[in-house]
This record gives structure tokens, sequence and C-alpha cells, in this order.
């Protein structure tokens, strides 16, 4: 249920749904609202007249009982009920903006992404990596004692006609006291085998199924799988009931990596120091299960239900995570060990499941552009189009990949871990706390900070960033060049350790026990980032004699990819400066593939189809890359023509901002 | 070149290759010639007088020069160089024999079996297990940048029309370095996957090969196999050039697991207690190493030259060395945990080869049918003959399979021990100093010795014992029920530790330290051995509603095969009293299908449908079985009609030697 909600004095309007945030409504349809401690209440700052409508919302102690009986509340312990109109005063009012998108805001507690993000890819059907049989055996007799593989065999066949069956030798030494304690009914786990025979073979094939696993009684009930994503920063995960076909809980944490260097580059050369290479592998293999740990915690799953796991990363991630040598992926001419992947035990490399749970590796295409990037353009479903499409999955590395389901062309350029909040001050991934959305007062520079949860900030997320960035840009704080203005009074500006720096919230609001800010060397390094990615979207885009203008789709992955506001981004130059229609976000595109593939073991073969088409263009040692990259170091780009509308409304409000400053 | 020697007064001849020794002449007419050192030239009792041709026998010291000028020669000392006539003394001479066979003497040192032995098996090639291909590669380029494994998969592909292909991890890590190192100059080794898909599937699929290894440079000309066949109580094994498909070494030592049991019952009760099973695993692969560095000394082969192992063994054996349950071969219903084998890696199993050692198990066809015998019906070609065949490998298990093209049954029964010189006083493999020739003058009671290397005896082997067994008995020193006849006149008769004994050999003329001696106890193992073998031919035969009349062949598996005298068996009632022509001698069996499909992977197909069409008659609690066992616990057998030319044999013999001994 819709309501309207109606801001005054501008009129400007939002839509959203019954029991939004007012703080956050306001955010959304672009209104300001001074608010400094993220929406926990504790500053005061967010009051609001209510002047029509029905809300619910507290008496908070920094409001006195005959303000509140005048109608003031305070934004951010505010509910929506019925369509409202609300005054925002003189000391919170911004510049009047255009309502930028319609927020969905319907749920409770944010997650880093939505557990019910479809993928877009069709033709899929529920036919998971691992199938779980029961099976009721008749007790051999001296007539009838075949081993017991032979009977659990024929029980497969004829029970389930099961007919091309591969065993494994954990699996049969288990196989005679499972079967006599359970009194010869057991359940039976079977899972394909993606790397078999796939490396050279171009037709599609049978793959045999695998026994990997008997139980006793029928615990076909539980069959779940981890779908992971192996980020150079973030490890992302999702459990999977694979006889449900739904995601049952989905965690993330820090990659434990990255205390050894930032990007993969750093990560190589600490690789190739000592037990460089052995330590990483172990460090994010503890990442990975104090990931699968939290995801049993949360839905309440016993470990022993998990059958198998789909990983997809990129290319370094993948190799340290396996153990294979990293170190010709960073030296020209950039060679990775293998793009195709063999199925592994998870057990063998450290992960803390059951012997008997594969570990499914996505193929890569090339050193930098990882299975990741083939696991979003599967789930993406940009390979079967016809449709031109733009992929872009921003992470600590931009992969790009250009296309259709005629043909698909990739590159990949470092990023740096700047949007997942490494590498800046008080950068932070998006756990509660973290400032994701920002406007600031052109006038006041007052700052309006909401964070995930609405509690008190204790950082900036990715998306935060990238709201800030565009929030300081328009509103004057910054040039064009990312440096601070220098004659704006203001005590929230300051010279700080590294260079000036804009405070978003004092440590007596914060959730921590400092000041939050963002100075200008992050500022740089968002700027470098951002500059990369443009510039290898059009290096690709030019290698293919293509342009912006002859793309059909852009879609935007990304662990934020659903609290990334389109405007702000394209206003920096992070984004192309293409019609909003054409846009598309897909949050995670590498997990969502990842999680197609266990619930549809056919997907194996688009899989392969996939990193087999891609095409690499190499942007390393790219002198064309180089010169795009130069020129992309600019606040939304050096050449205004590559961003015709966001240059035109960035000249038209610094216009206005000036003129509001001095009167 | 054959030479004819004619022993007088008998005038009994042979013949025998140029060079061959005199008393091995001897002894292989049936003509009896005291010798009490083996054929070491120590006891000086062999003295025989060379009528007419031409010898190579050195003076000794035990004769003077008198008698050497006269003619006199130790007859294990000399060398037959032309046709001869051979004078035996008084002192020696025994009753007179028929000739029993040719032999074949032209080897100046016997081994266990000959490295020559040939499938009777047809229409394989040679088509390997493992193969190494020698691959020059591109370095990559800026412009040509796919992964290491993509590069090598294509230069396979290219360069050896390698179009299916599977990977396994180790390899992959291995990888970057070796193609580095190497120059881009290297060698793979791929190996065929012989379990996965065989499970179910019964149509015949091309098998992917596995990329198993990558070595610098060109490698491809040392390719070795070890086949193995891991018997109870000896590990048999012959390395084989897989480029060139011919045996290169061959090598047994006894499995060191017989110090926790003579047999698999009571290896299956040992491995039951505490950590019996990982004890009985690590002792047969420490066996097995020994084995291994044994057969690469012999063939000054590098270890790291070895591709690949293929393991016949039993089924306890099998189980054993690879970890599995055994309790329930052991308990009825007599079910192996599996019958088919998973691929696994030697080094897993802890056999001391590189980590990439594909090591190939034979699939068993019940409990006590095991992978030997599926072996050995692969070798000795049994499956693919119109003749109806009864194939017997004697060993631990005593194995029999009775069949032909169309159909094979099979059976298993424990002879223990004995015959591999097991559980016998003085019994030993057929290594240097065991007898395994052995002659009584049954007046004398003097022994003819005769022992691998012609060194001094050092205790008996399997086919001494079979010689030993008949000889008494056909001499009238034991009786039928396998008891001394107490009534005979000798120092070599007397009461021992374990009942009466014969000596056949004194201390000062042995090799050890100690008489060595037959006793009574040894002839009850020895007398229950072949009553369970010759009972579950029998069993066998009559479950199908067959005789022995019936069978076109007979065929003897065993790795003393070649060694023993078939006539002295059948005397014993070890082996069916039918014509010598129907007869085969194989020698091991196991080791040589193990061979074949080390040479022809195609085989595996075989292979497999062998262990499939195999039918099991389970002879442990069967009643027909035990009282055919109770009947044949007699020399040769309680009913005469089963031996009616060894009966009237020895009847007429006991008669000869009565009115003999009574002159």
């Amino acid at each position: 249920m819709k309501k309207t909600i109606t801001f005054e004095p501008d009129s400007t309007t939002i839509r959203v749904d019954k029991g939004a945030n007012l703080l956050e409504g306001a955010l959304a349809a672009g209104v300001h609202v001074n608010a400094t401690c993220g929406g926990q209440g504790v500053c005061g700052k967010c009051r609001v007249l209510i002047e029509a409508g029905e809300v619910d919302s507290e008496k908070t102690e920094k409001m006195d009982q005959e303000e509140y009986d005048a109608g003031w509340r305070q934004a951010c312990k505010t509910a929506i009920i019925s369509d409202c109109t609300v005054k925002i005063p003189a000391e919170s009012r911004g510049l009047k903006r255009p309502v930028v998108q319609e927020l969905d805001m319907g749920q409770a507690e944010r997650q880093i992404s939505d557990l019910d993000t479809k993928p877009m890819a069709v033709g899929w059907s529920l036919d998971p990596m691992a199938i779980k049989l029961s099976v009721e055996l008749t007790p051999p007799t001296l007539k009838d004692n075949v081993s017991d593989l032979s009977r659990l065999s024929d029980g497969l066949k004829q029970q389930h006609h099961i007919e091309d069956l591969a065993v494994d030798l954990s699996c049969v030494k288990s196989m005679p006291e499972v079967l006599r304690k359970s009194d010869w009914s057991v359940t039976a786990t079977l899972m394909a085998d993606p790397a078999q025979e796939s490396l050279l073979s171009s037709e599609e094939r049978s793959r045999p199924l695998r026994l990997v696993r008997i139980e006793e009684g029928d615990t076909s009930g539980q069959n779940l799988a981890v779908a992971l994503d192996v980020g150079t920063t973030t490890i992302s995960a999702q459990l999977v009931d694979l006889k449900a076909g739904k995601v049952m809980a989905e965690h993330a944490e820090y990659n434990g990596q990255i205390k050894y260097g930032a990007d993969v580059i750093t990560r190589i050369v600490f690789a190739q120091k000592g037990a460089g290479a052995e330590t990483l592998q172990a460090v994010v293999v503890s990442s990975i299960n104090q990931v699968i740990d939290e995801l049993l915690e949360q839905s309440g799953s016993s470990k022993s239900s998990i059958s198998c796991i789909v990983s997809a990363g990129n290319t370094t991630m993948t190799h340290l995570l396996l153990g294979m040598e990293t170190r010709y992926i960073r030296e020209a001419p950039y060679v990775p060990a293998a793009n195709f992947i063999p199925l592994v035990w998870a057990s063998d490399v450290g992960i803390d499941v059951p012997d008997c749970v594969g570990l499914c590796s996505f193929p890569a295409v090339a050193s930098y552009v990882g299975g990741d990037i083939v696991s979003g353009i599967l789930g993406s479903g940009v390979f079967q189009k016809e449709e031109l499409t733009l992929y872009i999955d921003i992470g600590t590395n931009g992969e790009i990949v250009l296309g259709n389901r005629d043909w698909l062309a990739c590159a990949a350029c470092s990023m740096g871990p700047a949007f997942e909040g490494g590498g800046i001050q008080h950068g932070m991934r998006a756990d509660l706390g973290a400032i994701e959305g920002f406007h600031v007062n052109p006038v006041t520079l007052e700052p309006m900070v909401i964070t995930v949860g609405r509690e008190r900030p204790r950082g900036i997320c990715g998306s935060g960033l990238i709201s800030v960035l565009a929030e300081l840009l328009s509103a004057c704080v910054i040039d064009r060049n990312g440096k601070f203005v220098r004659n704006l009074s203001s005590d929230r500006i300051r010279q700080g350790r590294f260079g000036y720096e804009y405070v978003l919230a004092w440590a007596e609001d914060s959730g921590a026990e400092h000041d939050i800010v963002i100075n200008e060397v992050d500022i740089e390094n968002l700027v470098r980032a951002k500059g990369a990615l443009f510039a290898g979207c059009l290096t690709l885009l030019e290698s293919l004699d293509l342009s912006f203008d002859d793309l059909d789709r852009v879609i935007i992955a990304g662990a934020f990819g659903r609290y990334i506001n389109l405007e702000k981004g394209k206003q920096i130059g992070l984004f192309p400066d293409m019609p909003v229609e054409k846009f598309h976000f897909l949050g995670n595109g590498s997990l969502l593939g990842s999680r197609l593939v266990c619930l549809s073991k056919g997907m194996l073969h688009e899989v392969e189809r996939i990193a087999s088409m891609m095409t690499n263009i190499e942007l390393s040692d790219n002198q064309s890359f180089m010169d795009k990259y130069m020129g992309a170091l600019f606040l939304p780009h050096t050449d205004a023509r590559f961003f015709p509308h966001v240059s035109e409304y960035l000249e038209a409000n610094s216009q206005m901002i000036q003129d509001e400053r001095k009167s």
C-alpha cells in the first residue's frame, strides 16, 4: 500500500510503502533534512512539522510536549501511516531537487542484498547440483550377497532410475557401517561432477553423477548448498535449500586476506613470500568458515545438511583458495594456471564441512576476468538476450562485459577496495551503522545522514561513498578535481590528518569514538576507482567500434548494487550518462550465478559456454586505456561531452548555489 | 639346442637344453640321485659316472683325481654339452620311473615366474593405461595469454589429437612452474580412469583421459607401470615398460601382514581390534614399497618414471589396502563393501610413488572371489574361448572358475598359506635355497634335493612341498592318511617336536642352522589345503551338473605355477586325474592380468564384463562342499574312482617298493 508524502515548502512528493520511515523518504525524494546521528534519534536535528496526515511517531526526549502537540516530530523516528504533508523547517531546508526514484522501504531490517533476488537468466529448472535420495534396501542373504556398493547402486537404479553413477572411495569406506546401523534404510547424496570431461569436449554429454555420501535413515529433506562469492574484499554467501529451491540465509564478511593487501596485486606479491600463499589460503578459508557458521546459525541448520558448495571468485581469489600459483597472473603476459577448475573436496581445501562436500568453482576467462564475472553473466542472462548489454561488476576489481547472446567481450580494471569501504579512512561494509544515505545542505553545509539499520553512524559503506561524493560535488563543497572548496565557512570542513576533510558525524552523534569524516585522500581513491571503471567501459566499447549510444542496457552488479543511487553514480562519472530506463541493478551478480548453479546443474553447460565464448580485452599495458583513465580523473569527466546531462545539471545547480550563498 | 641324457642302468632319457644342469635333468627325468645340499656341491653325494658324451664339470674337493679321471662327476656341478650317457651308482639308484615332462632349464638363474610369460587372452593391442606425450608449446604473449591449462590442452589437441580430457588439481598446481622451468617443452601423463561411469552403465563408453602429471622436457620414453598381485601371503609385482610393452623386472616379497594372521579370516579378525585395520594397511603398503624399490633397483629405473599401478588382489586384500571395512566379508552372508573400486592416488594409500600415480584396482566378484581371479580370467583368456575350462588359482585362497566365453561360475575355498610355504615348519617362498625339487630313494630313504639357485637348502617352497608330499607318498614313506609309515628304519625319520618328521637336509648340508624337515602337522596342513581345493572344484562342477570328464581344459595358476610337477600334483590329489594334454600352467595369473591392463587399457571393459558375468557359488555353509571336503582328506582321495590312474600307479609302485624293501 503506497502512501504519498508531500514535502513543503517545495511540494516535492514521493510514494513510499505504508510504514516507511520519513527520514528515508526525504532522502529518497532528494529533500534535505538535517540529520547527523544516522537515524538513531539522538541528535534531535531532523525535526519536521506534520501538517496533514497520519504518522506513527513516539515523543523523544529531544522534543518537549508543546512542540510534539504542535505536530513536530523527529523524522527519523516517524513511520508514515497515511498520505502526509510534511513541512521542512528553515534550518534544515536545502535546495529543491527532482524526485529521483521510488524507494522500496518495506523491510524492517535491510540485508546487504535481498534474499529473493531472482536470476534474470531464463530456461532453468530446479535440478540441483546435489540430490539426496532415500533408498530402502533388502538386507543381504547367502543367496543375495552382492557388495554393499552394488546393493546401493541397484537400489538407486530400481527406486530412482539412476543409471550412470561414479563413486568415491571415502563414500565406499563409510558404507558398511552406515548401511547396517540404519537397518538398510539410507539416503544417498549424488553430485554432478562439473570439471570432468569439460576441458576440451565441446559437445554436451550427460554427466555421470558421483555418489559422494551415504547417511542413515531418510535425510533427503535436508539438502543444502552454499553459494559463495569469494571477493577480494568481501566473502558473500547464501545458504540454499536445494529441495525447496529457496534461499534460507545470507551473510557476508570481510575476506580475512585484506590485512595482507588491499587488492589482488598486493595479495599476489604477499603470496610469493615464504609461506605467503599458504597463509592467504588459510585466512580466506577461515573467513569462509565464519560465513558458513553464521549462515547455519541464522537458519538453524546443521552443517551435516550441506551437500555441496558452488564458488565464484575472481581468478586470483580462486587460485589462492585452491592453492594454485598466482605469480604469473601478476606478471605480463598475465597467465592464470587454469581457467577450468576441477571439482575438489571442500574439506581438502580446509573448509570445515563434512568430507564428502564437493567444492565446485566457476571457470575464469583470464587473469583479471574471473569466475565471478562468468557467474554474473550467467545470473543476469546477458548471454541469452538479443539486446546489446554492458554488464558492470563493481568490486575491488571492476569487471566489464559487453555483448549479447551471440558474442561476449570482457575487460577488467583495478578499482581497489574503495567502493567496498576499503582504503577509505572511515570506510566500512554495509553493516549496521554504515552511512548509506547522505545529503548536504549547500548553504549551511549541515548533513543528512542515514545509516543501515538507522543506528549511530560508524563509518561509510560503498553506496554511502557514492552519495557523499555526489552530494559534496553537486553542493559545491568539493570541486570537479575532488578538492574541497576553500572559502566555505563551516566547522565541518577542516584540515585533517590526510588533508582537508568533511565531518559527516561528530563523535558524540556517532557510534564510533571519533568524528566520522571523508578526506581528500579518500576522494582521490574514489575518483581513481570510478575513473578506471569508466575508462575500461570506454576502451572495451571502442575496441569493438561501439559507443555508449549503441547500448540497449546497462546492468550494474556488485555487493551494494541495490543501494546505489543511479543519478548520484552518474554525477560522479561512475556510471555512463544514459537514460535511467536502460539501467538495471542486479545486486551481487556473482552470488546470483553461484546460487543458480546450485539449483540447476544443467546451467553448468552454459557456464562453460560463457567462459569459452568470452573474448578478453587486456587493459594492462594498453595505452588507449591509460589515456582514457587519465581523462576520467575528474568529476564527472574531463570531457563534458561524455556526460552532457550531468554536466548541464551540475552547471545549473552550481549557479543556484552560488546565488543562494550570496544572499 | 636340445641334448639327450640317457640315465643308466634304466636307460631313462630326457631332452634338455645345452648347458642344463645334470642333477636337475635327473630330477626332471624322475631319476633318483642322492643329493642333500640342494645342488651346492658340498654334500658330495650326487656322484655319477659319465659313460659317454661331453660335459662341463669342475673337479671339486669332494672327489679325488683318480675318480675324476675315471669319469666320475658331481651331478649338481655338471653342465650338459652334448648327448650323454650317465650311469647312476648303486648307492644312489632308486626305482625306475616314467619320464614326466621335458624340462626347460635354459636360464642360469630361475625367477619365480618367467618375465616373458605371454597372456593367453587375445584381441588386445598396446594401448597403455597411462601415456606420456611430449608437447612443445608457444610461450604466452599479451595477445595470447590463455591459462597454462588451456595452452597445454590446446597443445595436446593439436599435437596429439587428444579431444577428451579431465584434469586433477594437483596437476594444475604444478603446471605454472613446470611449464616455465622447461621453457614450454613438457611431457604430459594421461591416465585412463577405470572406475568412472562403470558402476551401472553397461554400454561401452569412451573413457576421458585424466591429465595427472606434467614434467619438464621430453620424458615420454620413461613410462613405467607397476603390475601388482597383492596376495594374502605374497606380494608379487612386475615393472612394465609401457612404451616398449615389455616387462623390465619382477619381484616378490612376503606380505608383511602375515605376522598378524596366516589367512584372510585371521587378518579380518585382527583388523577389527583397535587400530588393527590401520596397522594392516600400513604393513601391506610397506611390503609393496619394498617390492617396488627392488623392481626399480633391478631395472635401474627411477621412481619418477612410474605412471600408474594396476593391482589385483583378493577381496580382503583389496579392502585392507584401500582402508575399507572387512568385517562383513567374514560374517555371514559375506558381503564386501564394494566390488568395483574407484581409482585412487597411490600416494594417498601410502605407496611411496609420486603424487600423481593412480592406483587402479581390479573389481571383485564376491567376498571370496576377488580381483585376482578376475585378473587371472582376463589374462588366461578363459572368457574368450569356446572350450569349457576349469581355472584354478592356488594361493592362500583357492579360487576356482568354471566356464567359457558364454558363462562363468566361480567359487573360493580357504587353502591356507601352506603352498606358499606359510604355516609349514620349514616352509619358505621360492627364493634362493628353497627346495623346489625332491626325490626319495624308496629303499635307502636318501633324498635328492634341488633348490632354487642350487644353493644350500634353507626351507621348502610350494612346488617343493608338492614334490615332497608326492614323493613320500609314492615311495611309501607316508601312507594315504599322510602319516609316516612306522616300521621304516632310517635316521631321517624320527619323532620331532610336531610328531614324526622326515629330514630333507641335515644341518651341516643346509643353509640354515638346523635340519630341514617336513613333519606330520605340515602334511596335515597340505592335505587339508588340497582337499579344500579339490572339494571346491567338485562342488562347483556338480552345482552345474558337470563332471571333470566334461572339461576341455584345466588351467593352473599360482605364483609357483610353472614349477609344479603335474603328475606329483595329481598324485596327492591336488589336481584332477585328467590327461596331461588338458593341463596348462599359467604362472601368476593375477599378475598376468594386471600386466595386461597396464599395457592395454581397452581391456578394462573386459575386466568389468568378466566381473559382472561371473556367478559366485558360495561354499561357506555349503553342506555338499563340507561332505566333499571330508572325503578329500586322503591321498589322493577317499574315493579311488576320482583318481583312477593315480591310484593304479600308486598301487603298482607300492608293490614294487615292498618287494624291493624285502630283498
